[in-house]
C-alpha cells in the first residue's frame, strides 16, 4: 500500500493507463442508499467527481463503471458523465474486468480502478493502478495502490481522476483548447 | 460498558450469537427523518452496513429488524438484506425479543443487538451482546456491551457483524467459498 | 451568553418553563433546503431530537413550532411529534409569541425557544429561556441563553428538552411509567 | 489570494460592489448531485445562505446565478430568493458575465463572484471582488480574492453576503426599518 500521489513508481503506473473504471457506492457517492417507500431509489453523486471524470474523458481516456448493484439513476449519470462502458447488476466484477480489456484491447496493466469494499477485491489484485476512498473497508485501503485523501462522492474520485491527468501531463487548458479525445494516445 | 472490540470477554460473548437484531433509525441510518410534503418518508441506508448483514445472513446466522416506527423501505430493506424476521410499528421492544427467542429457539445470551435510544434499553438490558453507535444517546453507551467507532448509519453496523464474523472465525473468503448458511453452527 | 448547562442560573430558568417552542430551518433540521424540480419540498428531520420533544409532551409542557417559511412536511412532522400549536408562514415571530402567551395563559419567562438566524432574535430577546444550536450565526450564539453542544437537525433539539426535563427533575422512566401529561405542574 | 476577510484591501473592494454573481453546485450547494431513477434531479440548498442573498436583494444590490448545467430547481429558488437575473445551462460563463454587465450597466469591478471549480476561472479572473468556498478545487482557491471559512452550501454564500454587507455599512437592522432596495446606492 502506497498512500501518497507524489509516489513517482505511482505516476509510471497512471502513465500506462488507458481506461478508468469505477465502482458505484462507496466511491462516486458516499455508500448512502436512499429509498422511497415503494423501494424505487435515489443516488447523490458529486460536481467535483463528475467533472474530473467529464476531463478524463475528454482527455481521450475510456472509462467505465462496474457496480453489483442495480439503479436506474446509474445509467442517467454514466450517460451524462460519457461514460464509455457502463456494467450493472454485476456480481462478479473479475468478469467485467475481462470483457472490458477484451472489447477495448488493454492488458490488465493498463486498467485504473477504484473500489471500496470485498466485492473490489477481485479487480483491484488484477489491474495496474487501483485506489481506494479514505472511508473503504480496511482490506481494500490495504490492497489498493493508492488511499485518496478523501471519501468516496467527496472527491475521492476527482482527486483520483486529477492524478491520472496530471501523471500524462494533461492540464484543464489542454482540455478546453483542444478538440475532445485527441489528448492521451 | 467495555468501549472496545478487542475485549476478550466480548469475545467469548459473541462466540454464543445466533441472532443478531437492529433497531432501525439511528442504527441502520443517521438518525435522519425525511419526508416529502404528503408525509411520505424517504430514508437512508448504508452500503457498507447492508454488506455486513449479507455477510452475517450468508454465514448462517438469524437477522432481525426491530424498529418502533413504520415506514415503507424498511419492508423493502429488509427484503434486499435478507433479513429473517421484521418487527414493524414495535412500541414494546422487550415483546420483540421474547417472541423472537421463542420463534427461533434461542436464548437471550444468544441474542446480540444494536440500539441508540432509551426505547431500546429494555432489550439491551436482557441480551447476551449489545452495540452503541458512537452517536447514541449517553445512557444507551454506557448499557451496552460495547460502543462502536462509527456513527448510526455510517458504519456502526458493519463493525459490530464484522466483529461478530471475526469472533467465529468467519472470513469473507470463507463466505464467498462455501454454500451459504452453513458456516455458523 | 452562557455556553454551559450546567450553570444554576440556567436550571433555575428552566423550572419556571411550561412551553417550549422552535423555529424549523437550522433548529429542527440542519438548514438544509431540499427541492424536487417542480419546486415541491424535502425536509429532514432527527429521531434524536424528534424523541426529546415527544418527551416534553408526555411530561406535560406545551410544545410550538414557530417558521416563517410554509412547507407541507412540518404540518406532518408537528403532528407526529405531538407539538401542541403550529404557525407556520410566521414573518413576524414576535406576533407568534405574543399570541402563545394569550393562547395558553403563559409569561414571557414561562416560554423556552430555540432559533438559529436574525428573525429568531425578537423572540430570544423577550422569552425566559433560549438556546442557539452550534452553527447558528453568531448574533444569535451571544443573544441566546445557552449555546448547544450540537448542530440544528443534529440533537440540538434533544439537548435542549433533555435539560429542560432534567432541571425540572424528569426521568425517562417517570415518563415510562407514569399516564401522559402529569408529570410537569 | 487573501483568505482573510478582515482584510481593508478586500472590503475596499467589496464597497464597489453592486451585482453579486453565485455559481450553483458546490457554491449554493455541497455539490451533491442527487437523482431519482428517472433522472429528475433533487437539489440542497441552505437557508443561511438564502437568508444572505435576500439581505443583498433587500438592501439593493442586483444578485445573479451563472450555472452551466439546467435543473428545475434552480429557477424556483431563483424565485424564491428573488435574484435579479438566473443564467443557466451556461457553458461559457464569461459569455454570461458580459451580458450581466451590459444589461445592468455594471463594470467587471463592480461585480462580485463566487465559484469553485474550472469552468469558473474565467469570471474570476474578470470580477473585482471573488470569493471560493474552502472545499473548492485548489486551482480556484489560489486564484480568488478570498477563501471562505465555510464549504459549498454550508454556509460559505453567507459569510460572503455578510462581508458584502458589512463592508458597506448595512445591517440587519437598516434591512427590516428601511423600504426594500434603498440603501445600496
Amino acid at each position: 500500500m502506497t498512500n501518497q500521489f507524489d509516489d513517482l513508481n505511482l505516476k509510471l503506473k497512471a502513465k500506462k493507463i488507458k481506461l478508468v473504471a469505477f465502482d458505484v457506492d462507496g466511491v462516486m457517492t458516499d455508500g448512502s442508499l436512499t429509498f422511497l417507500e415503494d423501494g424505487r431509489e435515489i443516488k447523490t453523486y458529486n460536481a467535483h467527481d463528475g467533472q474530473g471524470v467529464v476531463m478524463l474523458n475528454k482527455a481521450g481516456f475510456k472509462t467505465a463503471i462496474i457496480t453489483a448493484r442495480d439503479n436506474g439513476t446509474v445509467e442517467h449519470r454514466a450517460k451524462v458523465l460519457g461514460i464509455t462502458k457502463l456494467f450493472k447488476g454485476q456480481k462478479n466484477k473479475l468478469k467485467a474486468l475481462d470483457e472490458l480489456c477484451a472489447e477495448f484491447n488493454v492488458k490488465y496493466d493498463e486498467v485504473a480502478y477504484m473500489g471500496d469494499d470485498f466485492p473490489d477485491l477481485c479487480v483491484i489484485e488484477k489491474v495496474g493502478l487501483s485506489c481506494a476512498p479514505n472511508d473503504a473497508i480496511e482490506e481494500i485501503k490495504l490492497a489498493a495502490s493508492v488511499v485518496s485523501s478523501f471519501g468516496g462522492g467527496k472527491g475521492a474520485v476527482r482527486e483520483f481522476c486529477d492524478f491520472i491527468l496530471k501523471s500524462n501531463n494533461i492540464t484543464w487548458f489542454d482540455i478546453v483548447q483542444n478538440p475532445a479525445d485527441t489528448l492521451k494516445q
